[in-house]
């Protein structure tokens, strides 16, 4: 499993996918109340650690094998000029990414995560989405299937960042597309575009969710229409990890778009994730309301690559390691307040 | 050096202390400029690679030897009822220290710090405040000078936490004494005390700040007043790490108030320090911004022993690993903007 030939098998595998071990949450509630420390004295990390318990079946869980993958893919709606950075830096990044130069790359290395790279048809752009569909349902199913068989079925943490200049024109318009309003709502400066490039990208954005609301309907048709096939391929690795019950943290505002087709495809598709930090491209906040995921980090980051929400393992990684790691007040010999 | 036989002796010390390396930070800031990302993408980090680099005096420095101390001490306050934990817990949760079953020890371990742990005369509990001053002189000064001692002259980072049932109280009172107000906007529930609990370590910091106003006008003198060993050590430990140029990041509201008994005393003696954390006891956040200290982690953490501080290793970690390990566009080739 599973090879998509429609967008209702995606449906199909979403709706039919395992909710989180209540046994192993419950057991892990019970060893959290008794670990030496004020009870909530550890705040969030006691949240995400018998959030992550459950996801993995286990009470007393481990963080072992976190897998980082960072899909590329190229964008026809640069013809735009959309982007600060020309359409080649996408191939030159996945060089640098292969080389071990990138942010990411120190980022995986720094929280112990295995880094994979998978460039996504770099010399077939989408089509500009001002002008016809960025992908049809079939282009979209297999970058989707490209995630999917990107997950490593031994991870027990999943990452998913993204390369493509380009890709926050294209995760704004599936916003506005997603969520409504208008594109200045969802529209930021990316890599760094000055006024009159941001007014530009609202313009396209506008554009094309105009031409394609009547066909863009759900997430998984938005995503087709306005989307790229890294984000595609976020998304189709976002639901192998929610049937593998391999636990997500998320990234910024590409990753967030890409989990939103998702959220809007099937309610329960992100209860397997947490939100990674908040970006500072454009309306990331929002789309983490509309997510309900308050972000673990707020540190003005928006790189992509995935390097907030990497950065953020260290985080769920510390929270493990005081659950798993402390004695109880019995052990210790320490009075229970 | 130093054996301070003075406040004056420490007043000295930290008028003296050198500033970071403005070459080394120019050069951070020049290779920050040139790295494989678009300028200001990775936010704080970026901010946080420049200041450290500064203050270890090279433009692309590492993070090889973090040291975390933790400091604990009794309080003769708490014979007025101030914790939801007895007294003995101090001692029993050093002991849980050396044992290696704290919150402490698995995060030390989880970022690669070394940890030491300090009792600083334990059976001989800080003066009931609410009746004489907590400290004399001298008690306070050999507590600084513990924690002066205490600072590993190779590290390159330091985390100072605390242990030490009833010292919210103190730490509430300092605060109250430093910055003004009432009892009510510095005073929290510490390890979880109930309203009626709140009510009476409001009145009991109210007590002691007016005990103490006329002779604790200054930092020193408000930090022997009001304050604790462990509370003093940490201010110790802090004016080192000033004098040897290792950057410190603070952790929640007890070190902070340890912390600002010495902004108190020199307006420059926190330069070599970041907040690690927001923690969710009583007015941190106050704290942090009379400090000018914006957090780097906020998830509502509020267990003492460093814990927020030294999960915030991580976060410095990533971005010194960013700084100094990733490619230029030059070296990579990728073209800039």
């Amino acid at each position: 499993m599973s090879e998509f030939s429609s967008f209702d098998d995606v449906r199909r595998v979403l709706a039919a996918a395992a909710s989180p071990d209540s046994t192993a949450m419950a057991g892990a509630q019970d060893r959290n109340g008794q670990l030496t420390k004020p009870p909530g004295a550890l705040g969030r990390l006691e949240d995400l650690a018998i959030w992550y318990a459950g996801w993995r079946g286990m009470a007393r869980p481990l963080i072992e094998k976190p897998q980082v993958i960072v899909f590329a893919g190229n964008h026809g709606v640069t013809a735009q000029g959309v982007s600060a950075f020309p359409a080649e830096v996408t191939e030159q990044m996945v060089q640098n990414f292969q080389h071990g130069g990138a942010a990411i790359n120190q980022l995986a290395k720094a929280v112990g995560a295995q880094l994979n790279v998978h460039a996504l048809d770099l010399d077939r752009p989408t089509a500009d989405f001002t002008q016809s569909p960025a992908m049809d349902d079939g282009d979209c199913l297999a970058a989707m299937q490209s995630g999917w068989d990107a997950v490593d079925r031994t991870a027990d943490l999943l990452v998913v960042g993204e390369m493509g200049i380009g890709n926050t024109t294209a995760a704004a318009a599936i916003c506005a597309a997603l969520f409504g309003g208008d594109a200045a709502d969802w529209t930021g400066r990316g890599t760094g575009v000055d006024d009159a490039g941001l007014a530009n990208k609202q313009r396209v954005v506008n554009e094309g969710v105009a031409r394609h609301a009547a066909t863009a309907t759900d997430g998984l048709d938005i995503l087709a229409r306005l989307g790229g096939r890294e984000i595609a391929a976020m998304a189709g690795a976002i639901a192998h990890a929610r049937v593998l019950r391999i636990p997500v943290i998320l990234d910024g505002f590409i990753c967030s778009a890409a989990a939103a087709c998702l959220l809007k495809t099937d309610a329960r598709a992100l209860d397997h994730a947490v939100a990674g930090h908040l970006s500072a491209e454009g309306a990331h906040g929002a789309v983490l309301v509309a997510l309900d995921k308050p972000p673990l980090l707020s540190l003005g980051m928006r790189l992509g690559e995935g390097s907030g929400a990497t950065l953020a393992i260290s985080i769920l990684k510390g929270a493990i390691a005081c659950h798993s790691g402390m004695a109880t007040f019995a052990e210790a010999g320490v009075a229970d307040g």
